[in-house]
């Protein structure tokens, strides 16, 4: 099936309304095997004990622990390394990020510190920092490989930008990644079930297997926060359709 | 999305622990307007009036009730014109039925009295009457075109039958068909989520669009009775991942 050739995931922000155990759950029954924790489901302020607890809970459950976030990030270095002691704890590979642009130089020197790369996420409309994907790659470009982005294709095209574009622009750092589908490429467009919306996600993924992404795609499904399970179901299922074919 | 190209809809059998208004309700979240009614949804022997709530819920509701079944047929004349009423009643055009082999002539004359056509549904392994699509179709092919056949690709597959070749074989009796997958081409396979069991369902759907299907396509989900939207969903997303790039 289609998850042999892109590693599909979850970010657990999709599921924020419940407990990790019910949310690790909820992500095995999509069939996936990664999943990106966000705070609702370990607190940045967890204990070690408790982020290793954590962390062998998804283990044992056969899932990939790829990566915690969105993380906002004021400049604040004892903030950011505790960001950063966090995910070293649990193993996290990459944290996915919005820092404040004047934290950069911080992260800059914590990804060669402690090794893990920073994702930096864009939000779209109302989002001053980073709307595209492309205003955080023009400003991590410069800096160490390990600083990179994580687009969101929904923030990208509710903002008008184009998703594909936006990949290729950014590949050489992208080091996470957001899939989604969105009602409208308007600011007011919101999360639908993919395949239902307005992006042209089969492009997208013949665009990811063509330039020979290994990374993760995450699912942040923001819809139906009481009851995701189906319509993230049905995504997955479009995207595995999608890659069973293309 | 790929609703446009085929007409996906629900064989209420998979809803069957949920009562009508919960199965309507279900349906449509799934994305789907056709919705053929099992009589856990609405008992053969509910009066006129009862079928007409129940079709005019439906109605109310965006669908389309395309029928009813599968209806278990024996050699009873007033047995089968009363199914011939229930459909008649609720505007039903096709009865998807088990006829015992002795009831085909008493069918093939209430499709004509009724102009409602019949299209049997094959079993696969354990079905002594009609195991696979094809040993309906040769029963029912020199009679009235109004009988037909609703091929199962997953008791198909289940009996080491072709599906593709199976609704090649049948296509000009091809009724009503009930799309699935499952776990193994053998008669313990099961029912699972669609793209991730055997079949070849971008094949399959490429054989309907080729051959210029205009019926419809009920996903016939056996697995989680208890819960299975999300198993649902995810079934229609890939069905509708495929259509969009085939």
């Amino acid at each position: 099936m289609g998850n042999k050739r892109l590693k599909l995931g979850v970010a657990s922000y999709s599921l924020r309304k419940f407990p990790l155990a019910e949310a690790i759950q909820m992500t095995k029954r999509c069939g996936v095997e990664y999943i990106a924790l966000k705070d609702f489901h370990l607190p940045l302020t967890a204990t070690k004990e408790e982020i290793q607890t954590a962390a062998k809970m998804i283990a044992d459950a056969g899932l990939h622990l790829v990566g915690c976030g969105v993380v906002y990030m004021p400049k604040d270095e004892a903030f950011i390394r505790n960001v950063f002691e966090y995910a070293k704890t649990a193993n996290m590979p990459v944290i996915i990020a919005s820092p404040d642009h004047d934290a950069l130089p911080i992260c800059n020197q914590m990804v060669k510190e402690y090794d893990i790369k920073i994702a930096i996420h864009n939000h779209g409309p109302g989002d001053s920092k980073y709307p595209l994907a492309t205003d955080a790659y023009r400003l991590v470009k410069d800096l160490d490989p390990r600083m990179g982005v994580c687009p969101d294709i929904g923030h990208i095209k509710r903002i008008g930008g184009d998703p594909v574009a936006e990949i290729k622009a950014v590949f050489d750092r992208m080091h996470d990644m957001h899939i989604k589908d969105v009602s409208a490429a308007e600011p007011a467009g919101y999360t639908c079930e993919i395949g239902r919306g307005v992006i042209d996600i089969p492009e997208v993924l013949r665009t990811l297997l063509k330039l020979g992404y290994k990374g993760h795609v995450a699912l942040e499904y923001e819809k139906d926060a009481e009851d995701p399970l189906p319509g993230m179901a049905e995504s997955f299922g479009y995207l595995r359709g999608v890659l069973d074919v293309i």
